[in-house]
């Protein structure tokens, strides 16, 4: 039996839904707390993560309200951290699976997502910068994906600590795509969601992602509308300010 | 009993060292074989790392020479992976602690190796860039030290691989500071040395560091002298082309 576990959380936020997906994989008994990113209570940076971001978690100590932490639980951070504490909690869930060769697999597939999928996934959304070198990060973590007859999920036919560390933000992107929102010009989301779901470069991927999102752990935590609305009021100010940018350079 | 392991390694190469502590500290039977990082046998980047660097472990599979692997046997790379799979592979040699609690703590010391003292680490002795971000981020990981009463490692008593994340990169300074190698001014190393080595800044850090190079596991992995002549090869030309530029700056 484990102690008690306080996520500290936020529906927009693709680091937090990770952890929320490890705990739901897990079937593991737990507080949620939504933490407003943009009013974050006072007590929240000096009494759970210095950091002052989400996710986190309180582990342990007495039952108290989320809002008013004991110092007698454990604080930890860092989205990827907490999702290796959930799979050493509960081993049986294999979130990890029990083999090392595939437990290494499984962080291999993580580090890539790190370190060429992130640096690459806000560019076109975020800031208007094209859309290649993000097609190219796709590519290549869709080029480790195992052939289909070999595995549903990135490391084989169980859904690992690997699918959730990309599952947020590619259920992010499908959002931002299918509503055309983002710093790019008006219309590209469109093309870009016809071009990676619908053309033939992404197709394993695109299975990938549909079985990812058949999970019902990927149901309940995800929550669309939320994403829709606040990358609506994040970046269409930045889109406006593109396009009288290139008018200026223009004219 | 474990597959045979053989390691692909560099004795320059820090992320490479990592994985050495780790086979030493899990005293693991393995074969080592040391890549020419400058020139690289053709058969490795398609044979054992389609990224071509060090370090990579070939795990399983018939004993076979190490410059002719075997397509039987399992090719895995990335430090941080590779240490979390002897860690896996040898459970009794706590590479990382049987505690969830403390395997957190020990991936979070990990994460802000990767992330905070690794971007500032190669700015003054390879670019000649001021010392002082350097200065902070050993100050940040200094803060997450606990004190001595309480432990002397990153996490505790027990030596982890927090502690191999960081130990191969607090080597290499120390060879830099002391031999005044590096792209910064000359004299800026010594200096650098007596600060951080006798000063009261980094008193805490320097016990840590003192508490590592004791280990046998660092003894046998370390080579001060491969350090000292790579470095003196590599940084010299960058020393005299920026003190040329800062002179062409002043004329």
């Amino acid at each position: 039996m484990h102690e008690q576990i306080t996520l500290y959380t936020a529906k927009i936020c693709p680091f937090a839904h990770r952890v929320e997906l490890a705990l739901e994989e897990a079937k593991a008994g737990f507080t949620s707390y939504e933490i407003d990113l943009k009013n974050k209570p006072e007590w929240y940076a000096p009494q759970v993560n210095p950091a002052s971001k989400v996710p986190a978690i309180a582990y342990g100590g007495p039952q108290v309200a989320p809002d008013q932490p004991s110092p007698d639980s454990v604080k930890l951070a860092e989205s990827l951290v907490l999702v290796e504490f959930v799979a050493d909690l509960f081993p049986d869930a294999h979130i990890l699976p029990a083999d090392p060769v595939k437990r290494a697999r499984a962080r291999f597939f993580i580090d890539a997502v790190t370190t060429r999928f992130l640096p690459a996934y806000m560019g076109p959304v975020a800031r208007g910068t094209p859309f290649e070198p993000f097609w190219d990060a796709l590519e290549f973590i869709q080029a480790l994906l195992p052939a289909e007859a070999e595995g549903t999920y990135a490391v084989g036919n169980e859904f690992t600590a690997a699918d959730i560390a990309i599952a947020p933000f590619l259920a992010r992107m499908e959002v931002w795509m299918r509503h055309d929102i983002g710093a790019y010009p008006a219309g590209e989301g469109h093309k870009a969601a016809e071009y990676f779901f619908h053309g033939p470069r992404f197709a394993r991927f695109v299975r990938y992602f549909e079985a990812i999102k058949a999970r019902e752990s990927f149901k309940v935590t995800f929550h669309p509308e939320v994403i829709q609305n606040t990358y609506s009021a994040r970046f269409k100010p930045m889109r406006e300010q593109l396009a009288m940018q290139a008018a200026a350079t223009k004219a």
